[in-house]
């Protein structure tokens, strides 16, 4: 049996992952749980899978859950020391991190020190502290796997494969909502527009990056950090039916794929049972009578410039990256609020990318006072 | 370094090994040789590679490259004894069995008893005797390798992955260059029409196969040996294209697929180098750039009927298949030299199986019974 904690369990992937639990016949025990706002579903997740910590964001619904949870003895915290706890647990062996967002940082520092397996979903962990996650994964001895669908599939592919015979990875894009549009059809995007995904459903902030196609380049990032690949080794495709989920290409020219129905539940399933693979309930399975084609072009990087940006962070290297992910994360939830337009996204990232101060070798202090940098330009720069 | 013997030299299987030896910086060491009747290729060859042993089809071609290589001391044999002294040669540390038909039946045998490793292009073996050849593959404790580029997709997509989380293996066919074609059309089909396939360069034999869909029915039953798979987890997708070169589906329901532009030298040094990859010259890159779409669809099992008889062989089970491939082998001959149509060999593949004395485990000399039979039976029926 394994006892997993779950940071995010109220939200996408968090439920998605309790519903690996419940197929598991018991070989996944819930020890620890984190959610933000919605506590109404951690009330019920709570009594449900009695995990004997939860962890809310601010100190107002933790009391307000101790009062519904008190016939339980669960035990309640709240806030980023809150999320810390939760990481690492001492009864836990593995975190899912399905937190969206930067504030997953520190809560996986703690866990990889108190030597959890990572089942990381948080792609901004990678993303903005890849050069510090890394190396201490290693120190610890500690497995960072991928839940992201297009890392899972490359993982997948390097399955029983030598490193270093790879040659590049190929990470696919659907292309999302708008592919195959101009900068001038996309103008006047509308949120709901933006939020409408070919092909997945997911959380609303990935399915803008998703139509920015910033999505991708947070990908990229992280594939880099996963896999240690430059970036001139890592490519992207527009497979606009999302059958292929990535691939792999080696030095005698042959590519490995992983493929199938788009369902979360796969790559979520194979990082917490890994090496192993289970069946999964209600799987729907993929059938080459019904899915009878596979497109595939190249990504058009002056219309999702939000893709191209993020070759120029690696580039840029230090923490261009934080700025743009950070540029990015303000940036998708003010368009959330429709307080800037659709193109407004990848222009105020290229802006942040400017104008933030650069620090070579960041730490997470420097990370996240870049972070806080961004944050600052963006809100003067947008609301003057 | 790693010794290898050829089985097949002169054909097409065979001289690209002798290009993965070329390409190897003196990793692969060429030891013995056989071809059939391309006595001056052979002895080109012997000249390059300088083999301790090479064998040809006949006692007069023997003698006759005896004179012509009386400058060097390669020792020079013939025949199915020559075979399986090239076979078992000591000095071997591997044997690509690149022959065709059943003759590689008994020599890959000797080579098993001898401790090889077999890195089989000879699909006959196994269709005929793979319920005799994977127990002393077992039993000799030796890797048996495919090369085929199918059944390497598989292998390949296989590493790393446990047997026993197999759902499914899809074998991709190409349709040949009838695919899409009625029975209709297919009647005055000539052995020229049949001999272009569209994808892929190689012998006479093959190619028919694939223009009858025999090949892939081999295949099939190959993989039922090689794989220890039933008939019903083996599917046959059609995929014009012939970049997925096969796919394995898990109980998860995530599917693993190889793919590249067709270069047979992948699936032969794969099997030469495994686990290991090398890079091979001149190697096109598959780009989806130019290859932008894939297209799938079922086989159709009316029109392609040698497909649906490999599948009712391995339903019969005993030698059946032994029946199915004789009966092939003989027809495509026949067909080869333009004494039956097309669709005779499907026709008469059928009259064979029924014909044929049914035989429940058959030995290597029922097996060899078997095939003579069929042969009298056809020859009797077709030259009436």
């Amino acid at each position: 049996m394994k006892n997993i904690a779950i940071l995010g369990s109220t939200g996408s992937i968090g439920t998605q992952t309790l519903d690996i639990v419940d197929g598991s016949n018991g070989e996944l025990n819930v020890v620890a749980l984190s959610a933000g706002r919605n506590i109404e579903l951690l009330e019920e997740q709570t009594r449900k899978y009695r995990p004997y910590l939860i962890c809310v964001e601010t100190k107002e619904d933790a009391e307000e859950l101790g009062i519904r949870l008190n016939d339980t003895d669960v035990r309640i915290v709240y806030g980023m020391e809150g999320l810390t706890d939760v990481a690492s647990f001492p009864k836990s062996d593995m975190l899912v991190t399905a937190i969206v967002g930067m504030v997953g940082l520190k809560p996986t520092i703690a866990a990889i020190k108190s030597k959890k397996t990572i089942c990381l979903a948080n792609k901004e962990t990678l993303v903005t502290a890849g050069h510090i996650i890394m190396p201490l994964a290693k120190e610890y001895g500690v497995d960072i796997l991928p839940v992201d669908s297009e890392h899972s599939a490359v993982f997948q592919c390097l399955q029983g494969e030598n490193r270093e015979d790879v040659e590049k990875i190929i990470l696919t894009a659907s292309g999302g909502p708008f592919r195959g549009k101009t900068l001038e059809e996309l103008k006047n995007v509308t949120l709901a527009q933006a939020l409408k995904h070919p092909n997945w459903s997911m959380g609303k902030k990935i399915t803008i990056d998703s139509a920015t196609m910033v999505n991708k380049g947070l990908e990229v990032i992280e594939a880099k950090w996963l896999f240690g690949m430059d970036s001139d080794k890592i490519e992207v495709v527009v497979h606009p039916q999302s059958i292929i989920h990535s691939m792999v290409e080696f030095k005698d020219g042959g590519i490995k794929a992983q493929l199938g129905i788009p369902d979360m539940r796969l790559p979520i399933q194979y990082a917490i049972t890994y090496p192993d693979r289970l069946p999964i309930k209600n799987s729907e399975r993929l059938s080459f009578k019904e899915c009878s084609r596979l497109d595939f072009e190249e990504p058009d990087m002056e219309v999702f410039k939000g893709l191209k940006l993020a070759f120029k962070a690696l580039e840029n290297g230090g923490n261009s990256s934080v700025m743009y992910n950070a540029a990015n994360e303000y940036l998708v939830s003010m368009f959330l609020r429709e307080k800037i337009s659709f193109l407004d996204i990848p222009k105020y990232i290229e802006f942040a990318m400017n104008e933030g101060t650069f620090t070579e070798n960041p730490n997470v202090d420097e990370i996240l006072e870049t972070e806080a940098e961004v944050k600052r330009i963006l809100e003067s720069e947008i609301c003057r």
